[in-house]
């Protein structure tokens, strides 16, 4: 039995029009010859940390154990910003040490976070501006190569963590959350939970109301197929959050909101 | 003599920011690490069924033999709308069943369809919103580690069917077809095939006259090279359509026309 | 021990909405089912040789020795122009004989071209208007066969070659040059290097000035984040050129630079 080749996913913000993702695979085929490469996302907004990371929490468990995760949205490239290697879920990933990886290490109980030190794994000569293809490329490749992460470098006690929106209970009857992301539907996806609205998918969620951009959403279905047409409604996402959407239109476009923004629901 | 991977192609409205794609392709090597994935396109107009009917119309037979073609455009997602399985010309496809494969089911003179009903194959639970990662990933790649397509649902006899334009012959002299598709340069490819203009590439065509857009166009050509610039001219497509094409520019902009438009052909 | 599968790059101008780039990928498993493609760009600029020559350029030296290159943007299809065969490095090339390779070739001290005539290895009924498929696509999945090149077509003795813009000492101290190219971020990508301004790095560079855009740019640095916000500066780029960057914002805007412009170095 062959070993099936190792996945490597990749997630930056590069864009798909320049040379620089394709630098980046050439410099891992040249480590290991042998890689599956799975692409999460290159349109990520230029600088975009928050988008960035929470693409790869909703991307990365999918996958099989063992597989690499590289996500390069690194506007600090060439400060003091460390580079980290992780191990967390059974998964592995290398990015800059900026928050990247908030919703990984949120999710997973336990990780194993490294600052990539050793520079003899490295691609020479580092560009001060080019890390994705100098130094996090190859370290991915070496580690679908086995060596072990302790060898890339020491461990790193305290990774930045970002500051992912919190659901608050305001009151007894009223929750506050925010908008998390907007996907390529116009749908925006909150960071509530089905939970967080207790009276979800029974009659009494008629009493519920969702309150974001100035308009009070009433309708709390579980399918695209149940609103009607032009009807702004609520239904439980493919991601486990909450999702304000409309059939057949872009709500973000109809409510003009975008992520960050605030949304609150009046429990009944 | 080892197998080669087993191809799988894509071809969603799902854009090329979100996760989805990555989820998708996650999903299914849990199922079966072993995958060549190629991406035939996720840049469909969100919901729009006919052209991804056309793209994948063009782009399936290309493709070895048993490779399995995942056609995700799902307006209806969660609601009636079945999930189908099928084979035809020795390619498999997975995909709702509302029309998605009208140009392979036209082209091929016989195919198997069923419909998905054997969820112990699904990824659970099962999105109301999202069955592209949850039932169609799934199912490809268990075809794609050789189950039988009968062990996936009973036969569906009458599989959706989009209506694709017809070209007609409205008088001796006058054949009215339609724009199937615009294409990245601009060029309109119609309905009509070189056999529809018999006086094709013979001096006769001198006297046709291809109407569109309230234009006439009377150069039927071969090839780009032989257009003048800022002339709008015929030409036998690499789809085995014809084509409207500009040789710089965009025709589809020139004559303000897109998929649905009709057009005209006055033989001579 | 198995060879690893041969590797495929792909850079176009067909976008990435359309069925093109699958029909060449298919076409090419059709000949050779164990194949790793890596899509350098599909959005290069319709017919823009130039921007696919420097994409080019930058990319494919990254990649293992004997990996193929396919490189279509070809808005001579179908007319005198050749279409050509190519190594070089170590790698392989296949592309219209348009200047595509024009990097290639003043980075290899030595190359072999070949004009591609061995019409039995194409893809037949060859379109006039998509070589990229009849022609370039099975031609890379021949060679990954290991065809020698010879058997494509005789030896092309003058390939065409591109004008790429030059480096002018135009006095002691003055140096002109051109932007190459915009990146993603909007860095203006110039063909200046740091060895043209001898200074770089120095105290003295202090006294240097480039002018891009009627606007004169004093501030010469190593990393982004040296830079002020709001600020031009030039930093050493990750593919040897001076680039023209703002830290958080497009310089290509703030300019109003495209590839072409002029700039000029005043040495103190």
């Amino acid at each position: 039995m062959e070993t099936p080749r190792r996945i490597i996913t990749l997630l930056t913000d590069f864009g798909l029009r320049d040379h620089f993702v394709a630098a980046i695979k050439g410099v891992m085929l040249g480590v290991n010859p042998d890689l599956a490469f799975v692409d999460i996302s290159h349109l990520v907004p230029p600088h975009d940390i928050h988008s960035a990371a929470f693409i790869l929490g909703q991307a990365y468990f999918y996958f099989p154990l063992g597989t690499i995760h590289v996500a390069v949205v690194d506007p600090g490239v060439g400060t003091e910003r460390k580079a980290l290697v992780a191990s967390a879920g059974g998964h592995f990933f290398v990015a800059p040490d900026n928050g990247i990886l908030a919703y990984v290490f949120s999710r997973e109980e336990t990780f194993e976070a490294r600052e990539i030190t050793a520079s003899h794994y490295f691609h020479t000569p580092v560009s001060p501006t080019f890390h994705g293809r100098d130094i996090f490329a190859p370290i991915a490749a070496w580690i679908s190569r086995d060596i072990p992460l302790h060898q890339f470098g020491p461990i790193l006690e305290r990774p930045v963590r970002l500051k992912v929106p919190a659901v608050t209970r305001v009151q007894d009857a009223l929750v506050e959350g925010a908008i998390l992301a907007v996907d390529n539907f116009g749908n925006l996806i909150t960071n509530l939970k089905p939970e967080n609205v207790p009276a979800y998918g029974r009659a009494e969620s008629r009493a519920c109301k969702m309150l974001a951009g100035q308009r009070e959403i009433t309708a709390f279905r579980t399918t695209f197929g149940e609103g009607a047409a032009g009807e702004l409604f609520v239904i439980p996402g493919s991601s486990g959050y909450l999702e304000i959407v409309m059939r057949d239109r872009s709500a973000a476009t109809e409510l003009h909101l975008s992520p960050g923004a605030p949304v609150g629901v009046i429990l009944s």
